[in-house]
């Protein structure tokens, strides 16, 4: 197999496809919490001058993958593959921002991972020699997602403890074989993982077991620990899920915390900004990665990040079928090459 | 980019993965069709022995993957990678029927064309040597799309002389470099395009202009003709949308008649079965891909075959705030080599 499978389900680029550009958009609470200084483009508003929520949250897709593209050089008509996903009803704000771009356009549909999996997919697509420019985008927004997964926003619904904040946010980057930024080194690709959990109103826990078996698989095919990597990321697990994750892995004898965050809890400030366990969506795991991740990796500040956006796979009608919630984690190892960057080399 | 693209879009297989093994499951209507007696599993109440059509229409994407995986006699934890989607919201008989397998899973979201783009990646996965053993697949059934869709079955809505019925089938394959089954040689990733049609009773004309695209590339990119195909199928054009494709290419001097049909007309008989325009639905191009097409060209009845799903990406919200429908087609060139079946060849 050419040598670019390793172990049970991990897989080697051997050619480390590059990022060669960034960028991400998101609305007003993103732009008041932590990482307000870093998004590319913020609507105060949340429309984005658009005239229902839904039409906002293709817009913002498109604009953040405009700009990611504006900012090779490159016109959309030489991507030549463009994967993207979003947790709307039959995938509609990529499929619609993808018809203004008229790229080739592959959707998919991993939930929360969405940015994993098209990043994922892109990166095998370069390495493989099938694409020379492969776009990976996916996005979310409160407004939307609310009305669809749970109540309509006048309803004022009360919220649980447990629950997180669907982030209005994009991300998007474009892949090449040549270029400056990090590369991809290894994915792993996720399974379904589902230990029972019914309540939608706890994602977290329900996908911190896929988050543990992809993490596991990627450490045990690999033969890396955590501590090679400057930055292990998950997706949308949240207060809840992040500390489920790593009691998973303390029972095993292996302590993340010095190395591990998650998307979800660096977006928002908990104590301040009332989103509970904290952020999710597509457009958390997306806008974090090309807004926080990428500029910083570019920077130096990390050498090696291991990404992984974790996904729940259940709808609404399951849910109300008394069905639990499968999750889905998905893991990508974004390096940068020694000379490139500053980064502080880990062993 | 080793040879691996050709043209604008179309990209060449080298290694020309095989189609080590098809199976598809159908229900009752289909049964009683001009394909009835091709089904490797039928269900003659369309219930496949769950209590609702949701887990339904999973457990017989469940069933027919796990016939493709015994028929080359892999258990599922064989399969490296899954590419599979369906019509439901959050994609849910793909992610439960996965659950169940275990393997990496890879969520798709393509509307009726999710075989074919499903096809096309794991073609790519295996090609790339990514993937020793890919599997493809997708379905639908009628009883949750109408719901989903449309209006709830005890409505008795009346349906236009243009709408289609939603097959209620599935079909899956597993793809691997060595092996004695039709080859993937050429794919061609479909473009949305979407001239304004706002009749989402209409939707064959919907998707006749994606699939006028992505045919027009393939043919242009090749440099092949029509008549290099035994058979060029799309997925679920339906009567109408047949017309229009055919019509589409007779206005630039091309006639496609003698070679090409559509899955959705042959699945139903028209005339006596009561589905106006013909099937539709990911499970019409998946289920006859495996269950006509790829056991008649093992069969010698045709050589060379190009596969061509189409789907509409609208959604129920964007129809009721008034979008168009964007159309989606990938184009699938099968072959079977010289020495396999008894084909007739083409020049």
């Amino acid at each position: 197999m050419d040598g670019k499978r390793m172990g049970e389900r991990t897989l080697l680029l051997p050619s480390r496809p590059a990022l060669l550009s960034w960028a991400g958009a998101a609305g007003r609470r993103e732009g008041e919490g932590p990482l307000g200084g870093s998004f590319d483009l913020l609507c105060p508003d949340d429309t984005f001058g658009q005239d229902s929520w839904e039409k906002a949250e293709r817009e913002m897709l498109r604009q953040a993958l405009c700009l990611a593209l504006e900012k090779t050089g490159m016109s959309p008509a030489e991507l030549d593959l463009l994967f993207a996903g979003d947790l709307l009803n039959q995938c509609v704000s990529s499929s619609f921002a993808a018809r203004e771009l008229r790229a080739p356009y592959l959707g998919l549909y991993g939930a929360c991972s969405t940015m994993g999996e098209a990043l994922l997919l892109a990166a095998l697509t370069v390495d493989g020699g099938y694409a020379r420019r492969a776009g990976a985008a996916a996005c979310s927004h409160f407004c939307t997602a609310e009305r669809q997964y749970r109540t309509p926003l006048e309803y004022g619904c009360q919220r649980p403890p447990t629950a997180q904040w669907t982030v209005t946010g994009a991300g998007a980057v474009v892949l090449g074989r040549e270029g400056d930024g990090p590369r991809v080194t290894h994915v792993t690709p996720g399974r379904v993982v589902d230990l029972g959990i019914t309540d939608t109103g706890n994602m977290g826990a329900a996908m911190a077991p896929a988050a543990h078996d992809t993490l596991s698989a990627h450490f045990r095919d690999t033969g890396r620990r955590p501590e090679d990597y400057d930055l292990i990321l998950t997706g949308d697990l949240g207060e809840l899920g992040s500390r489920l994750l790593r009691t998973l892995f303390i029972r095993e004898g292996t302590d993340l915390t010095e190395r591990y965050t998650d998307c979800g809890l660096l977006i928002y400030d908990r104590q301040r900004q009332d989103v509970h366990c904290g952020g999710s969506g597509c457009g958390c795991s997306a806008s974090v990665l090309a807004c926080h991740i990428l500029p910083g990796m570019a920077a130096g500040r990390w050498r090696r990040v291991l990404f992984c956006p974790t996904g729940a796979l259940h709808s609404p009608t399951t849910a109300l079928q008394g069905e639990s919630v499968p999750g889905i984690c998905h893991a990508v190892a974004l390096e940068v090459s020694a000379g490139e960057g500053d980064g502080h080399g880990v062993s």
